[in-house]
Parts: C-alpha cells; sequence; structure tokens
C-alpha cells in the first residue's frame, strides 16, 4: 500500500516536471500505518466535525497528502487531478493549499507553520470537548514533520506551549531522514530533538519510519500517553531510488526518467504511470471507509444532543442571534457619555459587550494581557488539564499564538482574538499571512500603534508596520479613531469570516469623536466625520489616534474662514472596496492633508500628487508620548499649515 | 556594589515615571559579578576591538546596563545622562540603542534579539581570530536574557546554531525569575530550560543569582567549557522590593515612591537620589579600568602585527584598494556576452568577483544554498570547531541567521550576507529591522522573488513582500533587471555602510538589457533605460524581472507609431533620495504604466493617480511561471494596451 504512495509521488512530480519525490517516499510507510490504523477520518465526508486532525507539516511532501487523499477514496482527487499536479488550476497545489480539497486542513509550506497550527487545532478540540462534551468532541491531531520544521524557531514556541498545556491527544511523527537541502544535516544541526522535546514534557520515542509495526506501537504508545508525543520515524528519504535515497538528491526534484524507473523496479512495482492495481485500491478504499461506523454513531449522538443547534451553529461559523445587542447599548453609551480613553480602553469594553454574547470567541495576549486589555472579568484562562476557560496565556510566544489561532479557526467552532503590540506583528506575520491565504477568521489586537506609546522608544514604535500589514492580500487593517469607532471595528472584525483582520490600538487616551450610533460608518473604511462648513477648501485625512489633531487642524482653518473637512479613514481596505464616485466625494477635490503617526508609504493612493502628508520619515525615540509627537512634527498645527500652504499655492 | 545598582535603576525609573525596575534590581548581583572579575573591557576605551561583548538581551532592563556603564566610569554616561532616563535625545533611552553610547554593543528590546545577536557576535570572534590569530583576536560574548528571550521562537534557532558550531566563549546569564508580565512564569510555560539547552549541546548551570561566589564560579566554569554554556541563575525580580519584589508588580513600572523608599531602606541603602557614595565609586571605577593592562598589551601587539593594516581596514569597515576591478570586468563581460540568466546566477557572478577580493564577506544560506546561489565555488564553510570558512550553513533558521548578521556586522570585521527566498524575508522581517535601527551593513539575497517561481504556489510566491521591505526605514530594496543591474546592485550594497540592503532576485532567466559599463544607474534608483524615440507618448516603469516586459510594450508601441519610453526602477529609497527635477525628468509627463508581479501597494507614488499598473492584486497559485505571467495578466500586451488607453483618453 505504501508503495502505491511512492508510485503516484514519483510520476506526479515527473509529469510535472517539478516536485519533491524524497519526502513522500520516504514517509510513505509511515503515512500508511497512521492512515489505515489510525487516523479517524472518512472519505465519504471529509469535513466530519469529529474527524482527527491530520497535519502535512512538511507541506513540500504534499504528493504524500494527495496520494493519501485520492486512495482512500475521496471525491474531488481523481487521478486526473494528480496527473495536473502542480499545474494552473489543479487541486494538487505545489504545496497544499486549504479549500482546493475539503481534506485538505490547512496550507502548509512555510516551514513550522504546520506544527503550530496543529497545536491550535487540538487546543481547540480540548476546548470544545470541554463545551460540548466528548460525546460530540474527542478526535486527535496527528502531523508529519520535517527535520526543517523543528528546526524553525516557531517549533520551539509551539512544542513548547503544547507540553506546557499537555495537549496529550497531539502526535507528531517527524520525518527523521538526516537530510536538508544544503546535504546532510549535520552540516547546520547537531541537537537532540527528542532530549529538546522531552524538555518541553512530550513523551518521545524512535522508530524505524520503514518499520510498520514499530510505527503502529509507537502510535498506539502516543494514544495512550498524557502528553503530547513526538515519534521519530528514522526514514530514507527518496527511500527505494537506487542513486538518489538517502541524499538531498531526491528531496526537490524529479527523479529523472531513470531514477524513477529503477526506483519503481526497486520496489517491484511493474505497473505503468498513474496507474494502481485494483487489489491495492480495494484494500485502500477500505482504510478510507474505516470510521464510516464511528461517524455515522455520531451522526445519532448529534441528533438526539441537546446543544445540537449551538454545535452546529459555532461549527459553521455563525455568529448567534443578538450578539449586537450589548455592542448596540455600547455605542449607546458612548454617545453619551463620550469617554475619553486609549482605543486598547475602548477595545476592552468591546469585549465586555462581545466576549458573553458570543461563545466561540477565545481571546488571548502573548504575555501582555494587562497592556493589549484583551480579557474580560470573569472569563477564565485554559489551563493544562482544564480547557473550558476562554482566555490562553500564550507566553512570550506571538507566532506560535498566531499559527495556533489559525489552527483553531480552521479546526472550527472557535473565533480566536489575540493580543500583542502592533510591533510584534514582525513576529507573528508568516502566520497572519497564511491566515489571509487562506480566509481564516482570526483577530489580532495590537496594541501601542505608534510613537504614542512613548518611553520604549523606537525598538517598540511601530512606524512602518501599518503599511506592513496593509500590503497583505486579504488582511483587513482597522486603526479606530475613537470608542465609537473601536466598537464599530470590532463588529466589522467579528463579521468578517473569509479573512484576519488587526485591530490597531493606541496606548494613549482619544477623545470621542464619533456619536453616531445608528449607521457602522468604520463599514465604508472612511467617512466624512466632519464636513467642511461651506466649499471644501482642505480635507484633512486622519487614522487611529491622529483624527483628533485632523479635527483640530480643521477647527483651526475654520476659525480663519476657510472650510475644512475630516475624513476617518479606520479601514483602507474596506475603503478601497467603496465605489469610486463615494471615494472621491469622500476624499474630495480640495488639497488634501494626510495624518499619520507612521511613514507615508502607501498614502500616496489617498493623498494624490498635490496631497501632504504629516507623519514620521523614520524611526522613533524614546520620550514621553506628547514630547514625541510635537518632536516629530505631528501636531494639528504643522497639519493646518501644511493645508494653508497648499490653499494658497492653488490660490 | 550591586546595590549601587539597584538604587539607580530605582531612582531613574521614579524619576522618568516610567521603566522596568524588577531586572535590574533582581541581576544587579550576576551583572556585578559579570563585569567586576570576568568581562573583559576597559572603560578608557570602550571600543577596543578585542573587548568581551555584552549584550542585555532582556533591554528592558536598560538601566542595568547604564548603571554599569556609568558606574564603571565611561565617559558620555554620567549622572546627569541617568536622570534623563527614557526622556528625549538621552543617551540613556528605554531600551538599549546602539550608537547612543559606545558601550553598548547592540539595540534590544525585541525579545530574543539579543541572544541571536550574540550568537553571531561570537562566530565573528572565532572566523576573526582564525584569520587575523589570537594575539589580535581572543574574546568572550556574555549575554543576560530573560525568560522572554528564551520563550521567543529565535531563542531555539540561535541557541541550536551556537551549540551545533561549538561556540564555547558564549555564555548566556539566564534571569532565571519565574516572572513574566502576566504573572508567575508556570501559567504559559513548564519546559525545563537546561534540559533543553543541553540538547542543543550547551553546557548547563543552575545558581542562586544572589550568590556572588556561585555566580563567579559557574562564570568561571564557563570560561573552561569546550561548548557554549546556559547559567540559570535564580533570582528575585524587583530584589529588596517589600511587597513588589517577586512579584510581575515590579516588571514595568516605577515601584511608586514608599516602595522604592522602603527598597533601599530594606538594602541599607541611606543615600539621597542618584547619589553614590565615593567608597563604592572607587570600586567601580577600579573595575572598569581592570582590563587597560590588558589593553595596553593587546595594542602593543598589533603595533608590530604584521597584518595590522589589514586588520585596522577590516575593522573599520573600510573597503580594500581595488575591491571593485573584478566587478567591473563583470560588467564588461556582460555587456559584451549580454547573458540570459536568473538574477540569482548573476548575483552568483558578482560574488565570485567580490568574495575573492573582499575578505570580510561572510556567505550563508539557511538551507537554500543552491538556490540562492549565495555561495561562490572553492570558499568553504565554517564548521564546529574551524572557523576559517568564509560560508555559514545557517540551517533552516532565516531569524535567527539574520539576528547572527546583524552580530557579525556589530562586532566589526565582517560584512555579511545571506541568502533565502524573498518570501522568508517575513521569517527574518525583526532582525532586518533592528539591522536598519541600527544602520548596519548586512545584506541579504533574497531569490525567488515573485510569481516567476511558479509551482510551488501561494505560500512561496512573495506578492507583498517588497512593499513589505520598502516601506520600513533605512531599508534599500534592489530589485535589479538583469545581470548588469545585478552587479551595480551589488556594488551599491557593499558601498552602503549604513544600513541593510535586499537583494530581490528572480528565480527565472532574464535577458541582459543595459549594456552600460561606465556610470552606475542603479546609484540613482531609477534611470530611463530605454527613451521614446520621439515625444513620449507614455512610460513604462517596471523592476526586476517585469523591465523585460516594459521593453516589449514599449517595442509595441513605437511600432504602432506611439514613442514610448522604460524607465527601470531598481532600488526606490535611492530614487526618492533624487532631486525632485531629476526623478520628474525620468519619470516625465505621459501617462506611466507601473509593472510589477507584486501587488500595487506603494506604487502610486511613482505612476500619480492617472498611471496604470499591472500587477498582483492578491495571492499567487501554483503552475509553470509563464503560465502565471499570462494568468495573472502581467504581460507586454496587458502593458502596452494600458498605454493606449491612456493614450487615447488624453487625446
Amino acid at each position: 500500500m505504501a508503495d502505491a504512495i511512492r508510485a503516484l509521488a514519483i510520476d506526479a512530480v515527473e509529469a510535472a516536471k517539478s516536485g519533491h519525490p524524497g519526502m513522500p517516499m520516504g514517509m510513505a510507510d509511515v503515512a500508511t500505518v497512521l492512515w489505515t490504523r489510525f487516523l479517524k477520518f472518512d472519505a465519504a465526508d471529509p469535513r466530519w466535525p469529529d474527524r482527527d486532525r491530520f497535519v502535512l507539516s512538511a507541506g513540500h511532501g504534499s504528493m504524500l497528502l494527495y496520494a493519501l487523499i485520492h486512495l482512500t477514496g475521496h471525491a474531488g482527487m481523481g487521478i486526473e487531478d494528480l496527473k495536473q499536479f502542480r499545474q494552473l488550476h489543479s487541486v494538487a497545489a505545489g504545496h497544499p493549499e486549504y479549500g482546493e480539497h475539503p481534506a485538505i486542513e490547512t496550507t502548509t509550506g512555510p516551514l513550522g507553520q504546520g506544527l503550530a497550527t496543529a497545536v491550535g487545532m487540538a487546543l481547540a478540540e480540548r476546548h470544545l470537548a470541554a463545551r460540548f462534551g466528548r460525546s460530540l468532541v474527542d478526535h486527535r491531531t496527528w502531523v508529519i514533520a520535517s527535520d526543517g520544521d523543528l528546526m524553525e524557531g516557531i517549533s520551539h514556541e509551539a512544542a513548547s506551549l503544547a507540553g506546557h498545556m499537555k495537549l496529550s491527544k497531539l502526535t507528531v511523527l517527524w520525518d527523521d531522514n538526516g537530510i536538508s537541502i544544503d546535504g546532510d544535516l549535520s552540516i547546520s544541526s547537531s541537537e537532540d530533538q527528542l532530549k529538546r522535546f522531552a524538555a518541553y514534557g512530550w513523551a518521545v520515542k524512535r522508530v524505524d519510519g520503514h518499520d510498520p509495526d514499530a510505527v503502529a506501537a509507537a502510535c498506539a504508545q502516543a494514544v495512550r500517553a498524557s502528553k503530547p508525543t513526538l515519534i521519530a520515524c528514522r526514514t530514507i528519504i527518496g527511500f527505494s531510488a537506487p542513486t538518489k535515497a538517502g541524499t538531498a538528491g531526491s528531496h526537490g526534484s524529479p527523479l529523472g526518467g531513470a531514477e524513477a524507473a529503477a526506483a519503481k523496479a526497486a520496489l517491484g512495482w511493474t505497473h505503468a504511470p498513474f496507474e494502481v492495481p485494483e487489489d491495492l485500491r480495494a484494500l485502500w478504499a477500505t482504510a478510507g471507509a474505516r470510521s464510516s461506523g464511528p461517524r455515522r454513531s455520531w451522526l445519532k449522538r448529534l441528533a438526539k444532543h441537546p446543544q445540537k443547534g449551538e454545535f452546529d451553529r459555532a461549527i459553521q461559523g455563525r455568529l448567534p442571534d443578538g450578539w449586537t445587542d450589548s455592542l448596540n447599548a455600547l455605542r449607546a453609551s458612548i454617545a453619551e457619555n463620550k469617554p475619553n480613553q486609549g482605543s486598547r480602553i475602548s477595545s476592552q469594553k468591546a469585549l465586555e459587550a462581545l466576549v458573553p454574547a458570543v461563545p466561540e470567541m477565545i481571546g488571548g495576549s502573548a504575555d501582555l494581557t494587562g497592556s493589549n486589555n484583551t480579557n474580560v472579568k470573569g472569563i477564565p484562562a485554559m489551563k493544562p488539564g482544564d480547557y473550558a476557560g476562554r482566555f490562553v496565556h500564550w507566553g512570550i510566544r506571538e507566532h506560535g499564538m498566531a499559527a495556533a489561532m489559525n489552527g483553531m479557526a480552521l479546526h472550527g467552532g472557535i473565533i480566536p482574538y489575540s493580543g500583542t503590540f502592533l510591533i510584534f506583528a514582525d513576529y507573528l506575520r508568516p502566520a497572519l499571512r497564511l491566515a489571509a491565504l487562506m480566509q481564516q477568521r482570526v483577530i489580532h489586537v495590537l496594541t501601542h500603534d505608534s510613537i504614542g506609546l512613548g518611553e520604549d522608544g523606537p525598538t517598540h514604535q511601530p512606524v512602518e508596520t501599518l503599511a506592513s500589514l496593509r500590503c497583505i492580500p486579504n488582511v483587513s487593517v482597522f486603526r479606530p479613531a475613537d470608542a465609537m469607532e473601536t466598537a464599530e471595528c470590532w463588529d466589522l472584525a467579528l463579521r468578517r469570516n473569509d479573512g484576519p483582520s488587526v485591530l490597531a490600538l493606541s496606548r494613549q487616551n482619544l477623545p470621542t469623536l464619533s456619536t453616531e450610533t445608528g449607521e457602522n460608518r468604520c463599514a465604508r473604511g472612511g467617512y466624512v466625520l466632519a464636513e467642511a462648513s461651506g466649499p471644501r477648501r482642505a480635507t484633512f485625512i486622519a487614522t487611529g489616534s491622529e483624527v483628533q489633531l485632523a479635527m483640530a487642524a480643521r477647527d483651526m482653518l475654520e476659525a480663519e474662514g476657510l472650510p475644512a473637512a475630516v475624513v476617518s479613514l479606520p479601514c483602507w481596505e474596506l475603503f478601497a472596496a467603496q465605489d469610486p464616485a463615494y471615494r472621491e466625494a469622500t476624499l474630495g477635490s480640495a488639497p488634501r492633508i494626510g495624518i499619520e503617526a507612521a511613514v507615508s508609504f502607501g498614502w500616496d493612493r489617498w493623498l494624490g500628487p498635490e496631497g501632504a502628508f504629516i507623519g514620521m520619515t523614520g524611526f522613533g525615540a524614546s520620550a514621553p508620548a506628547e514630547q514625541l509627537y510635537r518632536h516629530f512634527g505631528i501636531t494639528a498645527e504643522a497639519a493646518a499649515q501644511a493645508a494653508r500652504k497648499r490653499i494658497t499655492t492653488n490660490a
């Protein structure tokens, strides 16, 4: 059965004239044991909520996964699909792409991500088991990981967290082949991985990856363990290739016709390319239906479960009825009380309205809970062995946090939101990108969003971070100006079910500027917060903490008889999606002055060649926030002066 | 002596009304042992090349470092400076900032960076000792690290590498205080750090951090060890504060007047704020001059050393005479032979010209050596115990690589250049940002720079990465169009001694478009590669692999009697620095069509509101490269058509 995987991998890579045959050939035995004896899944319904999750962290070995999906009889991965490996519009893409086939649990390829995503899936399972009971939620998470996965820094964060949280239903099968692209692994690494994972609190075991019974025994042991398990599977990369097996030569390119033929001959595989004999197909089909009984039993349990409706709703990602009630009440209260508070505090107030109403929301912080204001009073944290809590102390592990959040969202039944400083978006960026690519609803609460954080200085002041996030496709970056906009942006972030959102929030206090309690004006991305008292002579365009400066600058001009408008632009992506007429009407034809305590990169789109920008031109500095704004010339006076200059020039 | 540190830390944080007193108070004993008995330095010359390097990886405890610099008698860190802690223009910034004081070896604050940077410093020492001999280069690297440093993923990459490379002169003093911002460390972590580091091949030791003799014994053991050493120093955060010691409450905010007074009373410290009694000052001054004898001996050795000139040149970062000769010869050869090759191959050719001529250049790759083309034939790699090589197999550790490269550059005597795929800039971004902030000459060779990488698909196709790098202040992003521009950009990257450079290079072949062998036209960031045959009707502006499309589009228009120009824009930062007249003349007033196989974010600046952009609007896909260009409409035809449309509209 394993040789069928090998043959298909060889054939697909040869046909594509590119790809990675070595890993599928090396791990075919391990994967066969896992998929035929342990993995709980039913090819008839790859999205069965209580299936085991399988994550191919070593995504370059995608043909291993495609062959498994194909052989186990899933619809939508026919032999023609395998023949189209790595071709345009193929479900069998170069790396596994979430959404291309329902049995692909997550997009992998960037090393380490799959492992950390799996930790989130395993955590999600534990939480949902606590919420809905083990009769509905009782499954395992299995990972195949490579040396590269274990070398990446994120593996440390993920494995440390999994060990701490005692995620005993997580098993990692490590393809311990001793080879990396540059050659023998020993040229760059000599650590003892088993000892390392044992230090994290994992059960560890080493087996011959080509001995199915040994692999099965280790998996059985993992199932019984009270800790997550790492199984080092000693394998030969490119197994059976006569000259390339055990070398980097089999890793990332086709074997070539002669070597491919010889590899098949060594396996005793005599079938034509892409041909699998019926007897093997039958065996694999049986494996694909192995859990159909358990699935039917589960469906019966679900049908009569008192929480069926709630379970379905959560898994399908539908927000509960009335989830906006408290948020709307908060908006009314904001309009009335006009609080002057950091938008991180405003976010906390929004969370106090939302978290009780939306039981899928699981918060967290990378050890900045009190600064990010992401926890809500009375909501306990998840603990090792007690996963009912709805807050995660992620530790100082931003990257692992974001990847695990992806896993929670992918698992279903959870809407994860994080907390860290905006500057540390850089640490979690690769995982955020995957959330965007996979269209997952994860929400990052990123506070201390400018020089307004003050004394911590340039290492902590995210002058370029807004631009660096706005440029990622399918990320919604919200930078609300006050308490009202913060509530509105939270509403939008929660509604958004096809991609991640970032809320960039201030440390420093911000006055309430908007008292609109009806329309969610942030939904258009940008809007006229204050119209000019007459034909516009200038338009100030700002985001977040700088909108108050725009209002003050407007006051100055208006006092001088120069009608000026203020546009708040909390979400560029949404604004860009409006029709051009709305955008033009909002931005106006008068000179435009952009204000943001960040670099101007990207602002030209809104300001045009005649516009002016008041913001940063380089890194920040360490000093109290108010001094920094003055020092860097980000003031209402500077904005007003820029407007006056343009008005004069135009006149 | 330690109490002097504590008192100054308390006073400075109180005066600033912000800061982190807990760590300096906890680690004062450890730091005193290190600086008075082990650290080789001379306050009279903090830049002495053979000094030990001290890295405060836990940068939030900056007052520890400032107090040490002050007490040991360094110029430029007087008591007035400490009183200005965290104030504008103070050398005593919120986090240690490289460049603010010569005894600050590196900027720290973003956790994990200091540790990984120190690994690069230690590696640099080993290499330079191999090059110049131990009579000139024989020093150690000492790090104080926090729990947060060890939780971050980068710590894994750095520590694994240090263990593998047997960097025995690296010692990490871990502030093992069991407290993080969210509270007791046990809420988020339960790993066995000593076991973990032992798995990396480190010597490990645990001591009472408040027992100076125990700390000293452990340091002495570290000096003798044949491996890097981790010393877990059990400490009490906020040591001596009556109610806040041992709690997160002492971590990140002032103790408050009463608690501060009580803490000093507990220490028996009776002096006024910022006052240090003369006897203690004298003891500290003695420590500051402890290595003045060794420094003088070293100076004598240097003076008569046969490699003195070369050593001075390397340490000062001056490029050797004649270093451009081979590169100029390469340019002549390119003009003659017009190679059609990937710019990663062109980069390899440039390296073949440069690496033999510039002995400070140390290359490397994060396990993609053959793909990045960063190694040069005949240049051996560094190996554990044999550090003479000039190439580093960094392993699959992009983040650790980039931070260690920062350390190499900061150490002096080395110009490090890396290799990985452009997409993985996301993994190394926090370290690149620090290189920009610290103005260090590090060069990242980032290949496979667009959908042109083909079948590996969207996880590997950096559609937003160029924008995300261009927006970082002080990073020069070069995207050369052909072999000639690649040679020119390498010349510029090497000359650039005040910040990092990125070379974004193609996997796929690119024809030679420029045969200019005189002026380095890339030095202006952008230039007219092909002028229109008459008054411009359109200007095509492109970078890298898309410049050939611009040339083809120009041919189409010219054939139709529409004179069109092509502007190559290999480096936006340099182009932005040109005078406006040059920029306007280059870009012209005809409709501008931008072409780049990336998102348009940032392009508006060059295209203006009337411009058109041919590029990506979202993530890529898995398919052969040529098909992807057609699929996403990035073709000469599309560019020509966009120009025609604008010409018609304008007419």
